[in-house]
């Protein structure tokens, strides 16, 4: 036994651990990472299997701009430099999430596909599920839910991506979902039908 | 019915909520922030509390210098500035997991009084409860688990909380625990019964 003499080594304890956090939930945690150009329908499909997952009792929270850009991002502008420390620290935060067990939905444009590649490889390949929500950007451009593409033409918005900015579509994703084309519906059952734990059991 | 004429519109679907979240564990979301001097006990206290919580049913994660430094604050330092960035980011993350219906059990020495306050003020006060390691800074010298104290007393480690960076203990804390005299279940013990849901309901 190599514990120091000191009383205070009293102060010790073991951790709760992942695998505990897993077996509590009944499913293990994963990150479902989708990306996509704006508009192409990633917090959609962030909302329906979520819905879907949550449904089921399994364990999720979604991570997209809205509660990302404005809290632990919102030192950050959208530069080349500051998207990729963007991308790194959902990456960790998404970590820290599955640590605890839970399904990360992660719905950011993430167009670079170096960043992609390093929350996959911090996070370890398994527990790292990406989505590419293809649509073309003609659609994309039509449904302007947030009126972005019409600023960026205008030139008000620099570096915006698919019209002054790349976005590198994933050479190996795990699911490609044609969200120009086919049903919110079919395309939450596509992705569900990805997880080895779907169908749910009942609880 | 103010919906957007083009068939794009189907593209809507809503969220899983907090509320939503809580209902499914059973409990709600919240912050246990324990604050105090290095070896004062806070990752002890979080293991055993998250010993007890978990063992009940009940969700947690915790998040300590030891999952965040390396990963989510790995770029930062112990000047003043990045301690203020590290504990904004730190609370930045905790809200996410509160919002996610978690126990979100942090350790962090969090030397200043108004880096805590931002937390508390970010994720609304009902949600943070400020927790106290009051430890006499000989005992903690004495323990010195990690071998710290010995280096900044060498003054190989500057800005050392204690020695030679400040701390200023909470004012109002909703708990301040003893944990340089008191056992760890006691102070556990303690941790739990500022708890509305605590002793847990069996499931």
């Amino acid at each position: 036994m190599n514990r120091p003499a000191s009383p205070n080594a009293i102060w010790q304890a073991t951790s709760v651990t992942r695998a505990d956090r897993e077996r509590l939930n009944g499913h293990p945690g994963l990150i479902l990472w989708f990306t996509g150009l704006s508009g192409s329908g990633k917090s959609t499909m962030i909302h329906a299997v979520e819905k879907r997952l949550h449904g089921a009792g399994h364990h999720t929270q979604s991570l997209d701009g809205d509660n990302v850009r404005h809290g632990l991002c919102g030192d950050l502008g959208f530069s080349n430099a500051d998207r990729v420390e963007n991308i790194r620290r959902i990456g960790e935060v998404a970590k820290l999430m599955v640590d605890a067990g839970l399904i990360v939905l992660c719905g950011f444009i993430s167009p670079f596909r170096a960043d992609r590649a390093r929350v996959r490889a911090l996070v370890g390949a398994g527990d790292f599920v990406e989505i590419l929500c293809h649509c073309p950007l003609e659609v994309c451009e039509q449904r302007d839910v947030k009126g972005l593409y019409r600023k960026a033409r205008a030139g008000e918005i620099p570096e915006f991506t698919g019209i002054s900015s790349p976005y590198e579509p994933p050479e190996a994703a795990e699911l490609v979902l044609d969200t120009g084309s086919d049903s919110i519906a079919a395309c939450a059952d596509k992705v569900l039908e990805l997880l080895p734990f779907w169908p749910a059991r009942p609880r």
